[in-house]
């Protein structure tokens, strides 16, 4: 099986038609000019710096102290919070100075966890191997998981990761999620159970205190799910300044993680001192971690028999991470951002192979680039809107004249106007871009009179917004410095109560869900066919507009039916390590065997490449479904619109039972009715 | 003092300048004619009463045997649920036999917990009177209270109901609300404590035995208070059948109940019984229960003394009753909701005198029209929206004739057509309401035309929606049957755990804030001016739009101080007693002082009878606030409004990171780029 993949790989090879090492010479040659210039610009930014490193720092520590929880649980301690937090730390820095994508965020991920389960699952009962060489076999893994991406990389295999598609990608997404969740649960169960290896005579064992752990860790995990999850939402609060909306978005979650930590040491001092459960890993200073650094001396006393087993999980995890590190990479340089810099796909994967090895022979799990949002969010944070004020200003005068009746070439002149005026040095991109607007608010204009649709130009404005991104290695290179300092205060990370990191794990999935439209369609089949036309309201995913209901179901029930095939698949006891197997097939299902059930067009939008989002239409339901009139209506599947009596009422109904008057000629009227001052008058 | 405020009650009843007894004369005139129809009506909607009657049983049971507990809490068991349950449903079934508007909905609240437990705290440490003879004392409260009432009503006092203005009702809602939110937080902390009157030493009361109780308090309570809160807004869900969320809405909150009550015993055996703590209440055939038919027999023991100094909280009493039964009646008769039969202000209130004698003599604690919304709520579950899809019709046809700029005589035509079409046999009261709405549509155009606002005709049908109310006795019975039915089951009741109900409490303060215009002007407070355009956006209350800011502040700083001071009364340990006299006095403030303060239209809009709403403009913040020119803006408060670019780059990123694409010309570019098919044709 392993092998076929691996054949699949070498074919695709052959059609990729590019001489070996050409790919890496391109990606070298292209960063090799903008090497310097990544340091400087960052250099210059100076505190400019300081925030999407400390933000990102928090985004991408967070989940790999989580991880090494997780190991530490998975593999009676041979791996830790120590160890993630290292490979983190140095394949960051490595990344950051000689990386190819400096915007690219490497860190132990989840399937990296999974997959050393199952090595040590299968290693700890071979008393040939045991928990003592298991580390070493792992190397051995590494070894050959890097010797097949630097074979991925020499033969050019990243022009292939187009062939990893939203369906792809979107299925991975949600298994994380759902293994996510799962390790939740477990770690909220275990609250309740007396860890093994520990004697349960002892006081703080007796059955009350593991119970009250366990109502602490369900206190502690939810109260941190719900709290993370309202702090991400914070900025488009309407409440309080911009400078603290803004600060809760970005640090909520650490600062609730910190909160929740700090809460947990208001238990009275009766409790005795394991309760609750806080974070176990050996101190990086203290012997359990200083063997792993001479691992590579144990790899010789294993058996070549498992040498050369260590094989096929190689072929797992390879491929496995050229997936997550090519698609994070291709996440991190989205269009829209405009990146002004070359991608380095091929040498980035090349690297990767060298850092996998590294990590191996020092018994780390090793890092790779994190499908998490973390590297789209490290773009993000450091994308400016520069013209954003200008991009006001146009929309106005475009309305105006839209207002106005005027004609394109007026309105043209009116927003050139405003340009020019508004930005006195126009460089010949913001040019391209003003045109690329105008035009498109021309095309607004158009379908508007056409009554196509009533989209107003800033919609279209927003879809162009003139983004800058400072691309620089500084950021990069700093967190993943703060990230090794954090190791040093691991005495302090000890403190975090494992409860809350089970609640983090569940903030992870649930924050994962939206925005993957898998996901999406799943909810869209528990909404019935009447109410659907909420759906259109409000800002919707395309292909909700332009995909016929019954595909939709098909293509939704198809991924349904695959994704729990995966999911199980991770529960067989040894084959589990096989999980990744079924992705790397359904590239092939995608191109063969679907488009035999589905019109290549609705195929193209359901597994679109881009996540292409439509505004809703402002009108109310009614109006909706009876106006439009352009391609399927998700809303027109059936005639009669589902709102009930009770529904309206609700609407109409203030909690306190008052009617809300929605007009204004009745408000007028009541107030002849009960006249506060008509009262006055009359005495 | 108390006498200064029967004064002003007097000085009312003169300029109220009718003759004594004329108010109930009329009433019962009134109402006698409906009498008959009343129960016809009911019987002959057979099952059809079903719904409505079990909604609001659960509606008004719950908080009573919420109620009950404080009672029990706080008065050591004199008064316990099944008082309370008694009480309610007693006075419900009279009323509802012989009361006047049997669309208000009876029962005991927290105003009477309050009342009573200050009488307790009075009582208990007087060795003349002390617990035994507390309810005998009571009983003589009652008695002076249902004096006043007979008074009140005698007369006509009803006539000033008008006085209470939104401020009052609004500051004296917030006050329930906070008093709620702080008996839920008492009754959290009173889990972590042994109960006095129970002895320390029993296995149960060991340390952690009360501290998991504790923790069990607080899973429980914000269980109960989240799983509440989501359910009510289950209506307006995208997901799942009408009758499944009507369900889910309608009877949630019990659900909910239940459901957690249930959880509580999940807890493992090897838990001592008493944990969690569960509803105190001793069984109505217990003697505890018993002795209370028989207080009168006490009330000679009374010293005189005494007995005249419960004329002071009577008159406390007699007020808040008289307050609060008409108010609530004026809330279950809105004019919005075309009620057809007559109010009977003044018979109920005399009526209620005698329901608070009957109630005083048997030691019970007296019901009144509660202002919690279960009466609205009552008759909102018995409207009937007839010409639902008449309506729908009605506006899509007017919205096309509108889009044709008809004219108003064109669309007059097209909308009778459609009414005539649909409806065959139109009352008059209905071609009245056709007219009436044709006319708003007709307001609607001008404006439209004037570009004064952009509001669409559904809007204005919406505010004059036809509401048929099924007007009858026989729910209104039958809950008050359900309720006495469950003094019966007060075996199962006493199954819910305490810290659901705590749950509850805090669930009831936050139901009834939103809608609370004092409430909604606080957090207006919160905005800063660069956000308030947000509130536009949405649907909002009128005077955000037609009071200049600073204005809508100083009123709401002025209600905000006067409230601290209500709330600060309830807390002085005797004296608290006459916490209802600051709101008697809002009265005159509002009349005498207020006006010299703010423009009389600015301070009508602000203390507004009916809650007007302006439904929100659709267009984005921006074309807003450069739009719309007429009176002061909120939004308009500052120039530059406040939006960064990191909550914009939000808006436009799913949480997986990915940019969205807002425009369909980028969509379609994006295909070329990255294009599935593409691949397949390489091949």
């Amino acid at each position: 099986m392993p092998n076929m993949t691996a054949l699949t790989f070498w074919r695709q090879k052959w059609r990729a038609s590019k001489p070996p090492f050409r790919g890496i010479a391109n990606d070298v040659r292209g960063r090799a000019l903008y090497y310097k210039q990544d340091w400087i610009s960052g250099i210059c930014s100076g505190f400019g710096m300081m925030a999407p490193t400390t933000y990102i720092f928090f985004a991408s520590a967070l989940p790999v102290i989580a991880f090494g929880e997780q190991h530490a649980k998975d593999t009676d301690g041979s791996l830790s919070t120590v160890e993630t937090l290292s490979s983190t730390a140095l394949c960051g820095i490595v990344h950051s100075v000689l990386g190819g994508q400096p915007l690219l965020i490497l860190g132990v991920a989840e399937p990296t966890v999974l997959m050393y389960t199952y090595l040590y699952n299968f290693a700890k009962d071979r008393e040939d191997l045991g928990q003592k060489v298991y580390l070493a076999w792992a190397g051995w893994v590494c070894v050959w998981t890097s010797l097949m991406l630097f074979l991925l990389a020499i033969f050019n295999a990243c022009d292939l990761i187009n062939r990893f598609t939203r369906i792809a990608g979107e299925l991975f997404g949600m298994l994380i999620a759902v293994l996510f969740l799962q390790e939740a649960i477990k770690g909220m169960v275990s609250e309740f159970k007396i860890p093994k290896a520990e004697d349960s005579s002892s006081e703080k064992y007796q059955f009350h205190w593991p119970y009250t752990n366990g109502l602490l860790g369900i206190i502690f995990t939810s109260g941190l799910v719900c709290t993370a999850i309202k702090s991400r939402k914070t900025r488009s609060w309407w409440y309080g300044t911009g400078w603290f909306r803004s600060f809760i978005a970005d640090y909520g979650v650490p600062l609730m993680v910190l909160v929740w930590s700090a809460l947990s040491f208001s238990v009275p001092s009766k409790v005795p001192s394991g309760v609750p459960r806080r974070l176990f890993s050996p101190l990086p200073w203290e012997s359990a971690s200083l063997d792993h650094w001479s691992v590579i001396k144990d790899m010789g006393k294993v058996p070549v028999a498992y040498i050369f087993a260590a094989f096929i999980p190689a072929v797992m995890i390879a491929g496995l991470y050229f997936f997550d590190h090519s698609v994070a990479s291709q996440l991190a340089q989205q269009k829209e951002f405009n990146l002004k810099k070359p991608s380095a796909y091929h040498y980035d994967t090349f690297l990767l192979g060298f850092m996998t090895l590294a990590c191996g022979l020092i018994g780390l799990p090793p890092s790779n680039g994190v499908l998490l949002p973390q590297s789209p969010m490290h773009t993000k944070s450091l994308a400016v809107l520069k013209t954003q004020f200008m991009k006001k200003k146009m929309v106005e005068s475009a309305t105006e004249s839209i207002k106005q009746k005027a004609t394109d070439s007026e309105i043209y002149g009116k927003i050139q106007a405003v340009f020019i005026q508004m930005d006195n040095s126009p460089v010949n991109s913001e040019v391209k871009e003003l045109e690329d607007q105008t035009e498109l608010i021309m095309k607004g204009c158009k379908e508007r009179e056409k009554g196509k649709e009533n989209l107003d130009p800033e919609k279209h404005i927003d879809a162009y917004l003139p983004v800058r991104v400072n691309e620089q290695r500084v950021s990069n290179l700093l967190q993943s410095l703060l990230v090794a300092a954090s190791v040093c205060a691991m005495p302090a990370i000890k403190l975090i109560p494992t409860s809350v990191l089970w609640g983090y794990f569940a903030y992870m999935a649930i924050d994962t869900l939206p925005g993957n439209q898998f996901w999406e369609r799943i909810l869209l089949l528990f909404i019935t066919p009447g109410r659907q036309y909420k759906v259109l309201e409000k800002a919707h995913a395309s292909f909700v507009k332009s995909v016929p209901y019954k595909y939709i179901v098909m293509f939704t029930l198809f991924q349904l039916v695959y994704f729990l095939v995966c999911y199980g698949v991770t529960w067989i006891p040894m084959a589990g390590i096989l999980f990744p197997l079924p992705f790397f097939l359904l590239i092939t299902i995608r191109q063969r065997i679907l488009p035999k059930f589905f019109p290549p067009h609705h195929l193209r939008e359901l597994d679109v490449a881009g996540y292409d989002e439509i505004s809703g239409s402002p009108q109310r339901s009614l109006s909706l479904s009876f106006r439009d009139r352009e391609g399927p209506r998700v809303g027109e599947m059936e005639g009669e619109l589902e709102m009930c009596d009770a529904e309206i009422l609700d609407e109409l109904t203030t909690s306190r039972g008052e009617l809300k008057l929605r007009s204004v000629s009745v408000r007028e009227e009541r107030h002849g009715l009960v006249h506060p001052e008509g009262i006055v008058e009359i005495e």
